[in-house]
């Protein structure tokens, strides 16, 4: 499988999912911005905002390529002189806070015919935990992943337990998912298989955020609820800026900004030391951040 | 001149700059924390909240010793076995987007004896620009600088302007300031006078935003106004979480999170590639945030 192959179907995949997502939303649509990168390759980023559903969200999608730097070697432990990745990032912010934030992301990199990997993940955090919901979202992670390897699953998913935690807060960033990097293949997967397993989280992503919406009535918001969804958007930028290895990559590595911090939401309140009233949704939502749980 | 004199006086400047701030805003007044680190030491968190002038702020005092940690020792390039480091540090978030963000830290920290530095700063993040009131503010940094040594102000000016930079937006914070580090006297100027020199900053600094704010009159926020705000705010949380070494140390030196982030604004927007209108007063600003400029 050839590099400009997978380039060109993940590109298509970030058309499907736009396509899909306004269709769906039915009130705003993508706007798309080309950009260069000036040592090799670039990007589109699709960005939707003030819909019906979605306030703020984006579908990126890169393709870079170019000498290997030093700042790459340290950050990325990457052996080599050339590289190529590619990728789709997306990241949606509702408006109403009974709807939940998603991410997902698919990557493959490469560094010579020999030396690639990909590596995803797709996670989950609702302002407002609702544990039907966050079953049938890892239910779903499941399906996909046991076509591809019967232990994938849990693998993936102690893996986003790790990877989307706040130590700061001791809290994970919402009810996870699957993570996975470095993801070469063995004995009984092909390159051809991970990337089958890419694209088939990429092309069931809008049916699965769909799911998560469409389960909730639009209630009227009250002043309660939209204070505490820009609670957790806080913490959405605190696990970006501070945590988040893809961020850092990319700032560090002077990519386009606005296209990596498309991530962050419209708007966000800090309030020193808030604390839920006891027994309250909020509070029994912060206390089901913790890692290990599971949801199925 | 011994650490716990240097902590007892930091201790007590808190409290003065409080009671003067909050004795100005008239509003409202402050609420003290008092925090214990686990391996040593702590602090008295003070915040303020709506306000007449500040709509959230926050004095914070830590004295923290302990062992150097592995995580110190690579992610602050620390050498010894132990260390002791105490400081006081201010944001202040005032509610009118026409008076300005301020900051200020004064910290001393040792190893033993032999080993020891004093850091510090004052920066200003004016939502919109003002020449006149920069340069009134650049003046008074001066004035205190020159009595400890007459190349003081510019080279700690020049150094506030390296660090208060945001390279992935390639602005600076605002109008910069002071800013020194690791600071350990020479020839001329004693501990003592280092020390001093960080006592005059600190009991200057409720009468320099003073006269930053009161300078300005109350005029009726529209809505475009409160927009920039809360766009330049979402900057300072980027500067804030992803650069500022303050943050990071707190963060891997398992400090108090909500001491740490007191920091933060009380509400931040981000909208994709925003761009102020052509020839607009927040074009104006963005084009003076640069590096360089000497606002005297």
């Amino acid at each position: 499988m050839k590099s400009s192959e997978i380039k060109s179907q993940f590109r298509d995949l970030q058309r499907l999912i736009c396509a899909q997502l306004a269709l769906w939303d039915g009130q705003a649509s993508f706007h798309e911005d080309k950009w260069d990168r000036v040592d090799g390759g670039g990007g589109f980023t699709s960005t939707i905002g003030n819909g019906r559903i979605i306030e703020k969200g984006g579908v990126a999608f890169s393709a870079v390529e170019g000498e290997v730097t030093k700042l790459m070697k340290d950050q990325l432990n990457l052996e080599g002189n050339h590289f190529f990745a590619t990728g789709v990032s997306i990241v949606l912010h509702p408006k109403h806070p009974r709807h939940p934030i998603i991410h997902m992301n698919i990557r493959y990199f490469e560094i010579d015919e020999e030396t690639y990997w990909f590596g995803g993940g797709i996670d989950l955090t609702p302002h407002y935990i609702n544990d039907y919901l966050a079953a049938v979202f890892h239910q779903r992670l499941k399906s996909i992943c046991d076509k591809y390897d019967p232990g994938f699953y849990l693998k993936c998913k102690n893996w986003a337990d790790d990877y989307f935690f706040l130590p700061h807060r001791n809290e994970t960033r919402g009810v996870g998912g699957i993570f996975f990097d470095h993801i070469t293949g063995n004995n009984s997967q092909s390159k051809h298989d991970i990337f089958v397993l890419c694209m088939e989280l990429g092309t069931a992503f809008p049916s699965i955020y769909q799911e998560q919406v469409d389960s909730v009535s639009f209630t009227d918001i009250t002043p309660q609820e939209k204070l505490w969804q820009n609670i957790r958007r806080s913490r959405y930028v605190e696990f970006n800026l501070l945590h988040d290895r893809g961020t850092k990559f990319g700032i560090y590595s002077q990519g386009r900004t606005e296209s990596i911090l498309m991530s962050m939401p419209p708007e966000a309140n800090w309030i020193y030391n808030h604390l839920p009233t006891e027994n309250s949704e909020e509070e029994l939502t912060l206390k089901k951040l913790i890692k290990g749980k599971s949801w199925l």
